[in-house]
């Protein structure tokens, strides 16, 4: 992550080659800002990493990190499929002409009318979670008159190391079908002619830093295949086993390059000819964004705590509230200058447990300094809210030197938009 | 809370008189549903129960809880006064017309952006948190001419037992100034002839339900009053003791009265001359709100646990995820059915801590049936956000048999209104 840090000569932080000093001029502050260079390398590293393994294998964006129309084209443009998790995702891959062939539509509780707009719009693999929506699916299918391809998810019973709330693949878990049940829900998918299984899939948690999840999981998935694949005489089921990598969001933090992720499945399937799927989101986009706040007021409460605010905090970034999520920040105006003094970073909203970072080594600040966190890639534009009544930040691309606005910023009189009385 | 449940003759919930399987079918789901007959009944006894121990005392509805043009209305209609934390919830507000003295403008972080706004629009009372909002108030009223009304926001050092990430009063706390800073910063604001200290106020937690909270609050807040006046010759300073009283989410929780609250108050500040003021805002809206889902798939691990999942969750209602919070809930469509069944309620995003409600005994549930989910009318529609891309549900009031939308569902291509790209 230090590495990631450059700074120009007016001792300005710059990101994808701007400086950050300028884009908060520019843009105002909160704002998400994406290097998009960093987001196509690590998609070619994990591709890479991907073909050296299996050679058939796919590498799929989770959209749920972030989305929006500019991203989708991004992901569409460096050859990546795409992972969507409801209709409104799904609507805005379509505005953005994704390729919807390369779409897997995920969800635990798929509406009716969601599966209907899979399915006219010729969603490339619907991932059944369920009974329920297996029974759905065929009944939309055959109305349709169309075969749609499926991979049907499985709930391994493995328990990656991560947080509780992000933990996925476990037995007492809201996803999937149980191991027991998925011998069944193939076998029910393979008699009827308007669904095409073609694939299992699961996904045992996120920002897993344990690699050994992976070879764990690979394995038992690879059991699970063979054993339908026996069932039922078929030889060439894919293996989607979801996203889930660890990325750093502190200095300190492992940075697992894709050829350790692949490796370690490797380890688990040692089989090259086998259609392997992957799904990462985070590990995309997670490092390449960085929110730029401005500082503003000040409280020292002596020999307990040293408070700066700045001018977001949980409603454009709530995973600290939710997850206990630890960040890191720099001066982004002064990145050099020597980080003297121990604070504390709170938002603006009228919460306690509105705080972006506790306990930061920073520079004495001043009130309109501009402070970047990074690693706001993921999961920050995606869960911001209007709590408070805060506009949600605006998002600019950065690459090469150059910049460019892909999300306004909200207005208030968008706040009102759907007031109707 | 069990004796707000009204049945009708079909066995549908009855919500503010209204039937809310059919308003699940007329507006979809999920929908928020507000009672206003029951937040008017709140006002009102809250103004009551005042008016019998603080005849000069003032009842401030906290505007964060839940916010809109049509509250807005509701609460200046009802006579409340209006606590605002942004210039987003200033400007809705303004928008609904509603009387800028009786506004009062808090936030630890204020722009000055935001105190150019409040102070040109003559906002009430500016509640100054901190030093650098003192000097930038005092800066921003003098170049207006104006002199502007304050409070003094003061941190007591009091911790309410309630949620850490929702205690405020304690000492290591982001808001308000240190009780020690607190004879300066009134000294500052009454040497400047801009400024108007009217007042001090503070804010010790959020659902309490310990009423001695309220008392010591009261009690320590009276001293700090009592020695500003002292030390300045003054003696009519304003007393606010903001909000936090807790509500009923689960039908054994117990349930304050105004009187109760407002009793414990007096207990430790027994001066009926006293210009009281309090801010609830969870207790003004909080029962009187449901959210209606409707039921999907559903998946039974033996031995485990069965999951039911609805068409919402996280994106709408965040406070498990946030607070583990507990909810209570029902089959809108069949309330007198044995609940004979323990099941978790899931949300439907990608996401395992999107959970509403685990253990709810409930009957046996068929997709398509409809659940409410009780004490959802605060921090629900305030918090929310389109994680997963999932659209914010409508939100309609209630009374006497009516109903009327306020805020309409959002569309999905309102999640790209803001895409430039």
């Amino acid at each position: 992550m230090a590495s990631d840090i450059a700074v120009n000569n007016l001792d300005h932080l710059t990101w994808g080659g701007v400086d950050t000093v300028l884009l908060a001029q520019k843009y105002g502050t909160p704002l998400y800002v994406i290097d998009v260079d960093m987001v196509e390398n690590r998609a070619l590293s994990l591709k890479k990493a991907m073909q050296k393994y299996y050679p058939n294998g796919e590498v799929t964006y989770a959209a749920k990190a972030l989305f929006c129309k500019a991203l989708s084209k991004l992901i569409a443009k460096v050859g990546l499929s795409l992972d969507v998790v409801s209709g409104g995702e799904l609507y805005v891959a379509l505005e953005a002409g994704f390729p919807t062939e390369r779409i897997y539509f995920h969800g635990n509780n798929k509406s009716q009318i969601e599966l209907e707009m899979a399915v006219k719009n010729n969603v490339g693999t619907i991932v059944v979670d369920n009974w329920y929506e297996l029974t759905c699916l065929e009944e939309i299918a055959a109305k349709e008159a169309k075969t749609q391809k499926i991979f049907l998810r499985i709930a391994p019973g493995i328990e990656a190391h991560t947080h509780v709330h992000i933990q996925t693949g476990q037995e007492d878990s809201k996803f999937g079908f149980t191991i027991n049940d998925s011998l069944l829900a193939a076998k029910k998918a393979l008699a009827s002619q308007y669904l095409d299984l073609t694939g299992i899939h699961c996904h045992v948690g996120s920002q897993i830093t344990n690699l050994a999840s992976f070879t764990l999981t690979a394995k038992t998935m690879a059991q699970i295949k063979a054993e339908i694949e026996k069932a039922f005489g078929l030889n060439s089921l894919e293996l989607d086993l979801g996203g889930g990598l660890a990325i750093q969001y502190l200095p300190e933090d492992p940075l697992f390059s894709p050829e350790e992720l692949i490796e370690a499945i490797y380890k688990g399937l040692p089989d090259p000819s086998v259609k392997l799927h992957i799904e990462p989101g985070r590990y995309l986009v997670g490092q390449a964004g960085i929110t730029l706040y401005t500082t503003g007021s000040q409280k020292e409460i002596p020999w307990v705590r040293k408070y700066v605010a700045v001018d977001g905090g949980m409603a454009d970034n709530p995973r600290v509230a939710l997850y206990g999520a630890e960040y890191y920040g720099l001066l982004a105006n002064k990145p050099s200058l020597l980080a003297e003094e121990k604070v504390s970073i709170a938002g603006k909203c009228c919460e306690s447990g509105d705080m972006l970072i506790f306990d930061a080594k920073l520079p004495q600040i001043k009130p309109g300094d501009i402070l970047a966190v990074f690693s706001t890639g993921a999961y920050n534009y995606s869960m911001a809210s209007n709590y408070n009544m805060l506009p949600r930040p605006a998002m600019v691309f950065v690459f090469g030197g150059k910049d460019k606005l892909v999300v306004r910023r909200e207005t208030y009189s968008d706040l009102l938009l759907r007031d109707v009385e």
